[in-house]
């Protein structure tokens, strides 16, 4: 891949985005304040410590269409920012946005996507406190661009992060992956027929995360989005290095989504979604926790694997396949599904 | 201007920006956290009480081109929203940015662009907590938009809104204004010649803030960005429901700034500046203040005008000519100068 110029990969969310940011910001010096988490965590979100610490994270939405079964992008990045500051373990209160939108662009199209995000964020009685809109001459933006920042309060001192996980941890998710992946996929390589009733799992995961932090023993937390499965496993296996090993079988994955996955030569784990969570347990809680999650409409949450200390294969994950192989799941490179969010 | 479809003005930062904006969230149930300052003041910034007084503000920068005289987008992107931040009277201390670019852009000007911001954030001792880099397809994005969000801490309690203003208050400019958007328009209209050695005066604001909170009696601060020093009295004047008086001949306007507005028929009062601020403050202190300033190397700092409370007027900024007739000095509308920030 050129290292001279920026190409799709350096933007999917995959290794050579990690690349790139890193040799864009390794230089900076001051990475956190104070003993919060900051930049050198490269987590879902930052905490701020200021009386209260503050959680916060940024997030700039593109997506291509930008109205897909299931929402559209106004509800994509409401939700995206909500849940990179809830799977931290905070109390998403305030949010802001900045909409660029391309001359010519319609005010109804602009009014439904700002509608959107604005339910989204209200049926979380999250404050939209500030804002900016910019308008970019045509032809100088493909339609709208939303970045939205959310910040939460750390109610209860409960901090998750990708660092944490701990030998002995059952990995679990809270719900079907790849749905929202699988849907823009298939719209973008023109197969939307074969799309069906599948639609994008684009919702807020702060009632997941409240069940969670019921418990005592949830360590690490993770939004499986641009990169999917993969790419949040193989965040928590590097971050704590640890070994995390995956059973296929057990991942719930919508056979809407295997088919699709199989018909765009897509593995279904490199897929995002944006309305799930990626959990490192405690064992002892792991059925438990399961358990309520199921009892409160996640029906398919599961336990997919585990954590273990490994030196061999530290910082890896790894995948027990169906057929009894086992496989080392990497960390999704090149375009992977250029564009999801 | 149509009703129907996104227009250039609507993004220009003045009056057509303001009506969308209300349009599209004058819905919005939840603008603020309690007793703070929420969307509906329209301000720089967001106060977020939580324990201590969080102030925060987003903004997304375009501005074409994107290195021109006194920096490049990313010392834009990370100056304009420190600025916001400053003027509401707060310490800057932690920063995010989101950075979309267009694929096939060099690496070698995005890392100029991102070490222009990291230096600004440096040398104001802001970390930088987080960030997002996404990649557009080629053609889908005219090269990079930088999104930033500067949180800051109201550490004295002062706090410097829009509506504020009080009758009998001088109005100061920290320095000379229009820099930036006189280079920036002569730039995309190709008179690059006639710039010379104006340089844009894109700086934080953080030093003329610290300056001007040793003060009691400041009442109200604003950088004068999009739509320049006429949107800036434009909102302390219809905000704090006063009249606002200026007096052309006062206004500290560079010669080369003044001789480039002629050249192409803008009115200086709606360029862009990106380092400057505008007060309302005690008359009692006005004197005092902006020789502090001067002293502090704002050698142009001037008081402007004064505020005052006429019914027939209030709402509105008057603008004395340097002929001795007045005329109102609307909020700007149209597409001003286009995509300066």
């Amino acid at each position: 891949m050129s290292e001279d110029i920026v190409v799709l990969a350096h933007g999917a969310g995959g290794k050579e985005n990690e690349d790139l940011i890193k040799k864009l910001f390794s230089k900076v010096k001051y990475k956190r304040i104070n003993n919060g988490v900051g930049l050198e965590a490269f987590d879902d979100g930052a905490v701020i410590p200021t009386g209260n610490n503050i959680v916060t994270s940024i997030d700039s939405y593109t997506v291509n269409p930008i109205f897909f079964p299931g929402g559209n992008i106004g509800k994509l990045a409401a939700t995206g920012s909500i849940n990179d500051v809830a799977v931290m373990g905070a109390d998403p209160i305030a949010a802001l946005d900045s909409i660029i939108v391309e001359e010519g662009f319609p005010i109804s199209d602009l009014l439904k996507i700002v509608d959107s995000m604005i339910e989204v964020f209200e049926s979380e009685k999250i404050a939209i406190v500030g804002g900016d809109l910019k308008v970019m001459p045509k032809g100088k933006l493909d339609k709208i661009i939303i970045s939205t920042v959310v910040i939460g309060k750390l109610g209860d001192g409960k901090i998750y992060l990708d660092s944490k996980a701990k030998p002995g941890d059952k990995i679990i998710v809270s719900g079907t992956i790849g749905d929202h992946g699988a849907v823009i996929t298939a719209l973008q390589m023109g197969i939307e027929a074969e799309i069906g009733n599948l639609v994008s799992d684009c919702q807020p995961v702060t009632k997941v995360m409240r069940i969670a932090r019921d418990f005592e023993g949830v360590h690490a937390a993770k939004d499986p989005t641009r990169g999917g499965l993969a790419m949040s496993l193989n965040e928590f296996a590097s971050k704590s290095n640890l070994t995390i090993e995956i059973d296929e079988e057990l991942i719930p994955i919508r056979d809407e989504v295997k088919a699709l996955s199989e018909m765009l030569g897509i593995d279904p784990l490199i897929l995002a979604s944006e309305g799930k969570v990626v959990l490192s347990v405690d064992p002892e809680i792991a059925d438990e926790l399961v358990h309520a999650l199921r009892k409160n409409g996640y029906e398919y949450a599961s336990i997919i694997g585990h954590v273990r200390n490994d030196k061999d294969w530290n910082g890896l994950v790894l995948l027990r396949t169906k057929a009894g192989g086992i496989r080392i799941l990497d960390k999704p490179t090149g375009e992977i599904t250029p564009r999801i969010c």
